[in-house]
């Protein structure tokens, strides 16, 4: 196998931190995204999303994105397991995830690419270029308090996002919340749900990487 | 089990359509979109983000989004596999699925909700209003017709999105693709490879739901 990275960005960094939760040394090849490597020719033949994560299988498989990552790793390496034990536990732990995803992550992504001025005409991943709309960055930025107001809500309820166990919602949420600060946004002072867990998730080895 | 569904939505259909491919009969309750009962208290004490679909588990658990319904069903019912059958076909799934929702359904969406005069303070779906922003309906417009090269690109290689067999990756396409047809956008007549595809899932039982 082979592991596309950026050490900078937060996208393979969900990857990143799965993988060295399950204790897996894969060999790695840093993509610069700032030099924008990711938009070479050549990186374009192995992905042409443009995009990493991207994990390339031995018979040349590659998975383009974060969810095809860990779930070949989650089926080929299921300890310790990151998607749910059982059926129940498995379907709360996909829809969790996504929620955090959609609701959560890619605000923080809008908000950002809509208004960082080195991504002025990249307010979209891929091939295509697409301008910036003030708006949607706007739009971004009053979205991840409410996210944050939903996951103390959910976290009053539970240890972590999907139940008494560490799981890839809560990897997605806390490269969210990281990735919030970026924009000087963070967890309110009377969030202490959210803030336990954080800080909990904070104290992993996978999370310093 | 219990299914909240919603007859005329794109979103709870491509649940709908899986549990047809399983050949379950579920009981279901229809939350009529058009009437706004989903922003009624009562559904709101069902699922806080206000959104069908939804599945309930008879121990009152709520999975609220089709990723976490799927991923019950697949589990409690493995028959017919429509989420890959081995670790590798399993990733790709998960990976094409992805892409195929984040790159279509919701440029669709996007383009949709912030364009339709319905929905003019209901750009996103949940308990927050907020405004349209016209220049993401005609971004998500202009995204459309490149997600359908990806797909004709995609299908030159393999039969269904994901490899040689029917799985989510192709519900959430031809839900796309029908989807589309809100916006009077549709497969280019160039596209072979999308269209022969787009005619073998429509004449599948399923598709008429």
């Amino acid at each position: 196998m082979k592991f596309y990275d950026c050490s900078t960005a937060p996208s393979p960094r969900r990857a990143r931190i799965f993988i060295a939760e399950k204790g897996l040394d894969i060999p790695t090849v840093e993509v610069n995204l700032r030099e924008k490597e990711q938009m070479t020719p050549e990186f374009a033949a192995i992905n042409p999303y443009l995009t990493v994560p991207v994990l390339e299988l031995d018979d040349g498989t590659r998975l383009n994105s974060t969810q095809g990552v860990w779930r070949y790793l989650e089926e080929t390496h299921p300890d310790p397991p990151l998607m749910g034990r059982d059926a129940r536990e498995k379907a709360l732990v996909a829809d969790r995830e996504w929620r955090v995803e959609v609701e959560g992550f890619m605000a923080v992504g809008e908000a950002l690419r809509n208004y960082a001025k080195p991504m002025a005409d990249r307010a979209l991943t891929g091939k295509h270029n697409y301008e910036q709309i003030p708006e949607l960055a706007e739009r971004g930025r009053a979205r991840v308090p409410r996210f944050f107001e939903d996951l103390d809500r959910i976290l009053a309820d539970s240890e972590y996002i999907a139940g008494d166990v560490y799981t890839v919602a809560d990897i997605t949420a806390f490269v969210t919340v990281e990735f919030a600060g970026w924009l000087k946004l963070g967890l309110a002072d009377d969030q202490s749900n959210a803030k336990r867990w954080y800080e909990a998730v904070k104290a992993r080895p996978s999370s310093a990487l």
